[in-house]
């Protein structure tokens, strides 16, 4: 892959500083070379431009000059991203639909997809035109998966779900597993069978070995845009709105709702039935129950405002048995001072 | 699948209130249909009463004479998993032993069991009545799968395990994976092979990508009818009780025993060698390390008496920067008032 | 396999006490049979001593002479480790490349190495000798897998990545799905392609169903030695140091730095672009954002010094309520003298 700066530049709508030259490849400022495009967003390693060997940096204006040769963008991650599917080579070797792949004669597979060895497909499913089903994935019966959907190795897709277009699964993710659900009974925990369904929206992308279930009855749904991490747990009949981010290990209870645009941290757990608010931010590791406001930003455990978080947790609580000291001290002196003003009282 | 309610009813050993009518599945009181069953349990959706199609809803004395027509019940939930297992349809589209698979020459697989195609069954390996091998699951040498239990796609059952009876794996569970054990020597961590082994007892099911690491000697065990949820990690040499709930995300450290009808929330964390009291309680995120008694409740990391944690937590966090801006405060006025005390003092 | 006490201490370099016998396996002091050895570190289990069967105890010197029969070791996990070795039966129950694995034709595995039916090598990757790629692998195209690796059943090793030897994969362990990019757009997250790498050093081993992303750009790194445990998420760009020890469930941000022999212990979260120094160690749970010093004990949430949260958390937080009431009192007691400084004073 070779291409002239302002061919680039002209396919991105953006200008270019410096004289043309070919690009073959996009890397980091310490590690591209006269032929890569590299790119500086924060300022913190603007000290790097001295000493890049990159051919051109994609940057805003204010660091243009700076660079031997510049790309100058407004949104630098935006045409970054745009560069790199450019430059980018897909995952994967095969094309069309292996002899080593399992495809239930009922099945229905777009003659423009991909299927790789020792692939599942159950009955009554369907794969949609330039889908790519890698090595080992399992789609269960009645389930059908929208167009361009890139399915990395080892997924799993139970029975009856729904996957929309764009939709890309890392690998080793688990969509429709049974729900979490028991009648206690007097014999032990009965399972209550989850005979709802998943529904996955257009453009959603969701992280290796993430694990989101299937409904008791009725749909666990995620909206279209929205981006899961690696290790995700998502429960029975949760619905996370559209354009969310929900990040590494996040754990979220049956039957929560999640509204648009809400950002969870790492490691971030949500209760059973609990309703985050659009926009909403919740910070890293933190435990959230009951509802949560639009637009607000929260942290800890149970989550408060995230600023009364960081100031408890991180400038207080190490402060903590100092100041059970001075409580102390401060009643041994107080202590004091009522037993002097007793027995020094004037009135005696 | 069709039933009358009234044999439903008579299946159930339950009584109905209105005139029979044919019910064909099970759905949520918002999305139930004339022919469907639905149920209700929690007073706060009463009010769905008003406005279901449902033809039929599920629910405790109190509520009966609200719906339409009632099924009547004292543990709805019980009677609700009991007709949802008459109306579900179990996952997958095949039956027998595909020709895809691999068994091995020296396994025995009882021949009323299904196994999908690129399943593979070790040497020595034995699988029971009944029981469904799904796509992409792994069975080590001389491992034993008992009667109706169901292995979703892509489970790892490593060599040497032992399962009970109506055991279910969601997909991707790895069930004896190495522990994690090493020496510390001069050259770095040597790993201890780990040549115990895992038994699963009867009625236990775990959830979808979660690890149960095979004991470094002896066994790692967990009782019957325990249930594990999702991404749960478990320790070597662990012993989990009989009738648990490790909800989502738990973590598990080596050689920690856990009695019976404990109850383990989401993310909650258990140190190495801990033991935990039968019919404890352990609230979200907790952080437990050592003897918790039986029947406790607790919370926080490290987890103390759920209802200090709550109140520790929830009311003083927040209030803690007012608090010490309050105990500066005291400090200065006690200051003032003990000069004010010495200076004015009667005496002098 | 039998081996008689004399040659296995003469193999270790050790010296045992009692007469010469035949031992055939490795078990706990409460299972071991007499022909078993069985070992003892922990001083609290020496009264296991009295009861144990074992026809050998592997132990330091002091407790040499309340078994019937010892191997004395300066470092008894050490040994432990070297005797298991000797008597660990290895995973596994086929040797060569099995025909019903997918080998592309542009691939090269060494002729020693093992091949499982529906493992899939991808073109231009390699096995390296004496490798063992059990059922279900994925091992994408321009892979190369080192020497003696176990890349156990159902693992995931996306294409263009590299990996030493003696690398351990436990089973569902995804390596180089893509990091979690995107760029802010007003019609979205648009997802910025990763097209960097992730290089495993020598003698690293990787937890059941842990997921480590590959870079952005550039190289996600786990230097040799380092162990990972299971169900870590690991981000784009990180590089941990040699010889680390990453437990159960942590989950690191992309771009974080890890010194060399870093404890991190289970369900530890670190944030993006984090530095933590040499042999630093974080307590379980912690959350941990911004650099670390080298050496350092760190734990809670946001990590303070271990002692610190120590008591803060265990000691002060559960009498944080009566601490309110403590101040509250103390104010009134305050207010009362205050005013009767005011009213009984001797000028007025």
């Amino acid at each position: 892959m070779s291409m002239k700066l302002s061919a680039l530049a002209m396919e991105l709508g953006l200008e270019h500083t410096g004289a043309d030259i070919d690009i073959t490849g996009v890397n980091t400022l310490e590690k591209a070379g006269p032929e890569d495009l590299s790119f500086l967003v924060n300022p913190k390693y603007q000290h790097l431009l001295e000493t890049t060997k990159a051919g051109c940096v994609l940057t805003s204006g204010p660091y243009a000059d700076k660079a031997q040769r510049a790309l100058i963008s407004d949104n630098v991650y935006m045409d970054l991203a745009k560069v790199m599917n450019i430059f980018a080579r897909p995952q994967g070797c095969l094309r069309g639909i292996s002899e080593l792949a399992y495809v239930h004669p009922e099945a229905q597979v777009d003659e423009s997809a991909t299927v790789y060895p020792f692939a599942f497909i159950g009955e009554g499913a369907s794969v949609g035109p330039k889908t790519v089903v890698f090595a080992g994935v399992y789609v269960g019966e009645h389930t059908n998966i929208g167009a361009n959907c890139i399915l990395y190795p080892n997924c799993v897709i139970m029975g009856g779900l729904h996957l929309g277009d764009n939709v890309i699964l890392q690998p080793g993710a688990v969509i429709g597993g049974d729900g979490y659900g028991y009648a206690q009974t007097p014999a032990g925990h009965m399972k209550i069978p989850q005979i709802g369904t998943v529904e996955i929206e257009n453009d959603v992308e969701i992280g290796s070995n993430t694990a989101i279930d299937r409904a008791a009855l009725d749909t666990t749904k995620i909206k279209r845009g929205t981006k899961i991490d690696n290790l995700v747990q998502i429960g029975h009949n949760v619905e996370i709105g559209e354009h969310c981010l929900v990040i590494g290990q996040v754990g979220i209870g049956g039957s929560t709702i999640v509204g648009n645009g809400v950002v969870l941290a790492g490691q971030v757990g949500v209760a059973d039935n609990a309703k985050i608010g659009d926009g909403a931010m919740v910070g890293a590791q933190s435990g959230v129950a009951g509802n949560v406001e639009p637009g607000s930003k929260i942290a800890g455990t149970p989550a408060m405002k995230a600023g009364t978080f960081l100031k408890a947790a991180s400038v207080c609580m190490p402060k903590l048995p100092e100041l059970f000291k001075r409580v102390k001290k401060l009643e041994k002196e107080l202590a004091i001072l009522t037993a002097e003003a007793a027995g020094g009282d004037c009135n005696e």
